[in-house]
C-alpha cells in the first residue's frame, strides 16, 4: 500500500463495476498485506482486509492474482517465490528484481504453471510490454530506444528550460517527489538499464544481465553542453537504446544528443517515450507518463485483469521469457557499434590547437562534421572547443579520447556524449 | 491478394518460424482466395493454395482463421458472413464494413460463437484497437483524437511545407499511391469518421452510425490558411476527435488548428497519431504508419495470431462490441460543445468594419482572442480578416457565422475552422 499499490486498490474499489466489466466477471479486492496495520490509508478499503500477514494471502485459495508491488530485491524475491508457490498468479512493477532474477523468477513460474505479469515494471503507464510481446508479434524488432527514467528526463528538462545547474535540477525534482532521497539509481542510468533489459529480452530474446549494458549517467551533463547542443539544433536526453546488426545486438544507457524536431526531443519532465522499429510495421513512438501512482496503477490493473480473463497466461506460455540458454543474443562488440559524437574539450586558445586534435580524430578515421569555438569571453587562457563527428565506432573514438586527453592543450577531461540516429 | 494480402502473405510464408513461434504452434498459409487465379503474384505461394473459389476455404474444416481483405461493404459483408458461418474466426481491415455493418457481423459471430478482430481497420500499423481494449482496460477513455487519414495529412503537409494548392497537393498523393483515383472518401473525412465510429464504440461504448458523426473535409482548406494558422502558432490537420462530457459524446472529423510544438502538429505525411486520455493513466500518444503494405500486414498478423493463441477471442467475448442497445450512450448538443474557433472572412476595407464583426460575435457571447489583419497588399477593396476566438459553443458560433456572412461588408462565405484542444 505504497504508492502504486493504493492506486490499484482505488481502481479495484471505486471502479469495481468497470473492472468486472471488462475482466468477464467479478474481481473483488480479498487483501491487502501492509507492514503497518493501523497507518491511516487514502482509500477506502472493505472492512477486514488490510492484515499484515502474507500468509493471510498465501493460504486463501479464493485468491488467483495478486499484485505484488514490493521494491527491491529482498524481500521482493522470496515474496514473489512464495506466491507463485502458493498457486497465485502474479502481477509485479519491479523492474530490478526481474532484471536481477528474471531467469530464476519465470522458470519456477513456469514449472508451477503459473504466470508473471508485469507491464508496469517498464514505462509505468506506457504498454510498451503489451505492445511488443503482442501487439507487434509479426515483427522482429530491429531497434528501440526510449526515455525510460523519469527522474533524469525532469533533471534534463529543468536544466535546459530554467538554466539551472545539475544540482539545483535535482534538488528541485527532490522537492517535487520525482527523485528518491539517494537518487543514484535513477541519474547513473541503473533503473534505465534494468528496464532496457527486461526489453531486450522481450524484444531481442537477448538473455543479458543489466550490468552488462553499457551505462553512463547524466550526472556529467553540464549546462555547458547543453547549450552546446541547443546551439547545434539538439536537446540532451538520457537515451536507453538497443539496436540489432548484423555484429550483434547494442545496449546502452546514456545521454544522447536528439535532434530538435523529432518527438523524442520534445519528451519533457517525468514524461516517457519509446519508440520501436519493427521489419513489417516501420517506426512506432509511444509517449506517456511513466511513473506515478494512477498511470503506473492503470498498467497493473490491466494486467490483474489480463490475469483474470486468461489472456495473459497464454501469454506468458507461449513468450517463454528468459527460457533461452544464455548468450542466445551475441552482443554487438565495440569496434562495430557506429555512430556520431559530440565532444566538448577545455583547450589553450592559442593557433594550431584544432589541427592537433583534428589530426588525432584522423589518424582514427574519424572525420569532423562541425565544431564550435566561440571568441573568448574572459581572460583565462582556456576556452572550450565542440567538436561533432561523422559516424565512428565506439572503439576508435574510445582511442582517440585517450590520445587526445593526452595532448598538453587539452585541459581537462572534457566531455564525449553521444549522438542519438 | 491486394496490397495488405501480399504483405500478409509475405509474413505468413517467409516468417513461418517467427509467426510459429509467437503463436504457439505452426500457422500454415492454406489458402489464398483471388479473382484471377493466373496474375503473376509478388510473393512465392506454396503450389496450390491460390483459388478463386470461397468454398475452398469455407469447406476445409483444418482452416481456422481467415484474414478478411476484401474492401468496400458488398460483397465484402456477404463473405464475411458466410466465413463466420463455416465456423472461421474472421480477421479484417475493412473500416467501412464495420462502421455500416458493425452491429450486424458482430451479432452474427457471437452467434455462432466465432470471433472478428480488426486492429487493422484503424491507424493500420498502431495497434490503437488493442491498447484500447486491452492495455487500457483500467481506464474510462475520456477523450481521444487522432490523425486517422494518411491521405489527407499528406496533402496538407505538401501544401504547407511546398506551398503548393490543394488540388496540385492532392495529385501528388495521387502521383504516389497514396490517394485512390476517386480521393472524396479521404478528403471529405468519411474514411476518418468511419475509423472514429469504430474508436468510439470501443473507447466509449457508443453504437454511433458513422453518418452521424459530425464530418468536414480538408477540400474547404486553403494556402491561406495554412499560412495564417502557422503565423498564430498552429498547423492544419484532420483531426477525428470524440470527448465525453457531462452533456454526452462529441464526435466530429474536421480540419482543426493544432498548436505547434506539441506532438499532433509534428505529424507529417501518410503517418497517423492518436492522443488518448483515460482517468488513470493520463495522456497517451501513439504515432505509426497508418498504412501501406507492411505496416498494415503487422496488424493483421499480430490479430491472426491473436487468434491462433486464443487471446482474441476472449477479447471478442469479454468486450461485447456493438452489443448494447442504440443510444446507450448520448451524444453532446451542440450548445454545449465548446472549443475556440478560428475565422477568416474577405471583408471591405473601410472603417468600422472589425466593430461590426465584433458587435456580432459579442451578442452571440464570442470573445475574440486574437485578430489578424494585414495592410492591403493589392489595391482591391477587399482583405482577409482572420479572427481566433476564445471558447465558444458550436451552437452560437453557427449562429454568429449566419449574421456574419449576411453583413455588406463581408464579400464571401469565408472559412471557419475548429482549434483542436
Amino acid at each position: 500500500m505504497g504508492t502504486v499499490g493504493t492506486g490499484v486498490a482505488r481502481l479495484l474499489v471505486e471502479q469495481q463495476q468497470r473492472v468486472a466489466q471488462r475482466a468477464g466477471c467479478r474481481v473483488e479486492l480479498a487483501r491487502v498485506v501492509v507492514r503497518d496495520r493501523t497507518r491511516p490509508r487514502e482509500v477506502l478499503l472493505p472492512a477486514g482486509v488490510v492484515t499484515d500477514d502474507l500468509s493471510a494471502v498465501t493460504q486463501d485459495r479464493e485468491i488467483r492474482v495478486v499484485a505484488h508491488l514490493v521494491g527491491g530485491l529482498e524481500p521482493a524475491r522470496s515474496i514473489m517465490l512464495r506466491l507463485l508457490e502458493a498457486g497465485k498468479d502474479v502481477v509485479t512493477a519491479n523492474k530490478a528484481l526481474l532484471a536481477e532474477h528474471g531467469p530464476e523468477l519465470f522458470d519456477r513460474a513456469r514449472e508451477l504453471g503459473r504466470s508473471i505479469a508485469f507491464d508496469a515494471a517498464v514505462a509505468g503507464g506506457i504498454p510498451i510490454v503489451t505492445n511488443i510481446a503482442q501487439c507487434l508479434a509479426a515483427n522482429q524488432i530491429l531497434s528501440l530506444h526510449g526515455i525510460l527514467n523519469g527522474t533524469s528526463n525532469f533533471i534534463l528538462t529543468q536544466m535546459e528550460e530554467q538554466q539551472t545547474a545539475y544540482e539545483e535540477a535535482l534538488r528541485e525534482a527532490q522537492r517535487r517527489g520525482y527523485a528518491e532521497a539517494d537518487p543514484s539509481l535513477d541519474v547513473n542510468g541503473t533503473d534505465a538499464a534494468q528496464k532496457l533489459a527486461i526489453l531486450a529480452q522481450l524484444a531481442f530474446g537477448a538473455r543479458v544481465p543489466w550490468q552488462q549494458v553499457a551505462r553512463e549517467g547524466i550526472d556529467q551533463v553540464t549546462l555547458a553542453d547543453i547549450r552546446f547542443a541547443h546551439e547545434l539544433g539538439y536537446r540532451i536526453r538520457l537515451i536507453a537504446q538497443g539496436r540489432l546488426s548484423a555484429s550483434g545486438l547494442e545496449l546502452r544507457v546514456a545521454p544522447m544528443l536528439v535532434r530538435m524536431g523529432g518527438p523524442m526531443a520534445d519528451v519533457r519532465d517525468a514524461y516517457n517515450a519509446i519508440s520501436v522499429v519493427g521489419d513489417a510495421v516501420g517506426r512506432i513512438f509511444y509517449h506517456g507518463l511513466g511513473a506515478g501512482q494512477m498511470p503506473t496503477a492503470s498498467a497493473v490493473v490491466a494486467d490483474m485483469i489480463d490475469m483474470v480473463v486468461g489472456r495473459m497466461p497464454i501469454t506468458f506460455r507461449t513468450l517463454k521469457l528468459w527460457d533461452q540458454p544464455d548468450g542466445a543474443q551475441a552482443l554487438c562488440p565495440p569496434e562495430h557499434q557506429y555512430r556520431r559524437f559530440y565532444m566538448r574539450l577545455d583547450v589553450v586558445d592559442r593557433p594550431g590547437v584544432l589541427a592537433e586534435i583534428a589530426g588525432v580524430l584522423g589518424r582514427h578515421t574519424i572525420s569532423i562534421a562541425s565544431v564550435i569555438q566561440h571568441e573568448q569571453q574572459g581572460d583565462g587562457p582556456v576556452v572550450p572547443l565542440v567538436i561533432m563527428t561523422h559516424r565512428a565506432s565506439e572503439r576508435n573514438m574510445e582511442r582517440a579520447l585517450v590520445e587526445i586527453r593526452r595532448l598538453a592543450v587539452v585541459q581537462s577531461p572534457g566531455v564525449c556524449l553521444r549522438v542519438l540516429e
